[in-house]
């Protein structure tokens, strides 16, 4: 199990917007994020700030990503999800935290 | 299972210390912890923004905490790492998250 850590600024003026996006996710996100490996997948907001936790349980990262990266499930999703962003694509609005820290 | 989400600030001065005691955590603390049925606790850094992830897999967190508060191993501990802290106790340098996703 791989744990990611991720951090990302919304904008001031799309909060509500993602945290009623994020309180009903759809049934098809949900059940694709568990076909791709990833669980525990928690997302804490302060403020405007998000912080995203989710463990990577499968053999192929890269793999399941490109899955998820190329569902129209996904892509249906990112034109609410992304506008909420600081930043353009994931690459520039998520940032990987340095974990200081481990006890399982 | 119930994750806790926290957030803290480190003494920009402190961010190395922290580091530096938490890149070899005592066995006794690592055991005192899963004896109080904390799981899964990962730290994370951003800066001087310290992040907290974990998870209390027992059937009473009051007592447990109890147990893990009132351990010389933890009063030890918290010689070291409370000074890192802004803020001068728990109560008053962890910031709970509000968790707007979850996705088991």
């Amino acid at each position: 199990m791989k744990r990611f850590i991720l951090y990302s600024d919304l904008k001031p003026e799309k909060v509500q917007d993602y945290i009623d996006l994020h309180a009903n996710p759809w049934p098809e996100l949900i059940e694709l994020i568990g076909r791709c490996n990833i669980h525990n997948y928690s997302i804490s907001l302060r403020g405007t700030q998000l912080y995203t936790y989710y463990e990577y349980t499968g053999d192929d990262y890269e793999a399941d990503m490109a899955v998820m990266d190329n569902s129209p499930v996904m892509h249906r999703w990112w034109t609410y999800s992304k506008p909420c962003f600081v930043g353009h694509d994931r690459g520039e609005y998520y940032e990987d935290l340095t974990e200081v820290f481990y006890c399982p």
